[in-house]
């Protein structure tokens, strides 16, 4: 059965494929899954009928013809359990694989979207711009540690696998100030990313939203 | 071979268990694993041997036989893939009970972390009482949103399971705050969670470190 993810019906990142369903979008290219895309407006969000699916919410949820799931990193990781290839086969190095999908989610996503709330919700707040430093002070730790763990390597583990997708998709939300220039390993680490064939066709079809295959919201 | 675990040498949260290691020790008490303690200073957590466990100098990390881990969530994820009664058996379940735990780090400790960051490196700035109010109603936002899905349920899935266990350690860390005054099925919810025998057991536990079992550091 063809999953259905949800997505923004206007997406407020204008295309760049920031939201979080961007982040299945690329894995279901991976691994070469179809899927139907169905749009919500933020008002539909919160209505019963999606909170069902996501009690926060939010976006994306998937449902396939077994399960219905929200947050993203556990929807990657049934997707890993459905399809070969998402991540490492050795348990040691899949338990490894799953420890950097919790740090992209848990530590290194947590101050880039402080950073967002206060950019979003705060920045006409007396404190905005005396503040912004301290914020960019705790990305650049995560980003400096993460460079030093990725070292020379391509990918964070042995192969590419989700934990790398999900990564770059963390780290492109900072693409659009200079705060990643000071971490030329994590720009080229992001470029590796956006280079695969599979990121590239998850890109231009959300760039196509709303998609000929989309379904009325 | 027996795990062992880290822990903060010299706990800032005075021994009521909100440390990040304390819902490893519950879900090996929960299983009857026993466990090594390795207790740390602030200063080991950022040095070259403890980043190769841990890259960003966090606590906990878990060692076993076989896999070095860090990230609490994926901590918890490797153990119930090696001890029975962690997750549910059936798959559709299991799926939405890793949705939960991905829940409690992403979605509901988010802005408590915001909290205590405020709180812990902010509470000298000009802006910390009028912000403060921000925190908290972004708090309450994710509780009521909790609360109602939780319903008048026990547990968020049909039996007690890790996801219930991660979300109530998340929870009371809130406990020395008025937040959860307003939500009483989420106080009556912690409230079960700690009548568990084994929440008692790893509690009297970390209440006793430096513990007889524990090496120095």
């Amino acid at each position: 059965m063809t999953p259905t993810i949800t997505a923004f019906e206007r997406s407020p990142d204008r295309g760049r494929g920031l939201a979080r369903d961007f982040r299945l979008r690329w894995a279901l290219e991976e691994v070469g899954q179809t899927y139907d895309l169905r749009l919500m407006s933020f008002e539909a969000l919160k209505q019963p009928a999606h909170r069902a699916l996501n009690p926060f919410g939010q976006i994306p949820t998937y449902q396939d013809g077994s399960v219905t799931l929200f947050e993203s990193g556990a929807i990657l990781l049934h997707l890993a359990d459905q399809h070969p290839g998402l991540l490492p086969t050795d348990p040691a190095a899949r338990a490894r694989a799953v420890a950097w999908i919790f740090a992209a989610l848990a530590t290194v996503e947590l101050p880039i979207v402080d950073l967002s709330m206060a950019t979003m919700l705060e920045s006409d707040k007396p404190w905005a711009a005396e503040r912004r430093p301290l914020l960019v002070a705790r990305i650049h730790t995560r980003l400096t540690d993460l460079a030093q763990a990725l070292g020379p390597a391509d990918w964070l583990g042995d192969a590419f696998c989700v934990s790398d997708l999900l990564m770059i998709t963390v780290l492109r939300r900072l693409q659009s100030s200079a705060l990643l220039d000071d971490h030329p390993s994590l720009l080229a680490y992001i470029a590796r990313g956006e280079a695969r064939p599979a990121f590239q066709r998850a890109f231009a079809s959300q760039q196509a939203v709303p998609a000929p295959q989309t379904p009325p919201a």
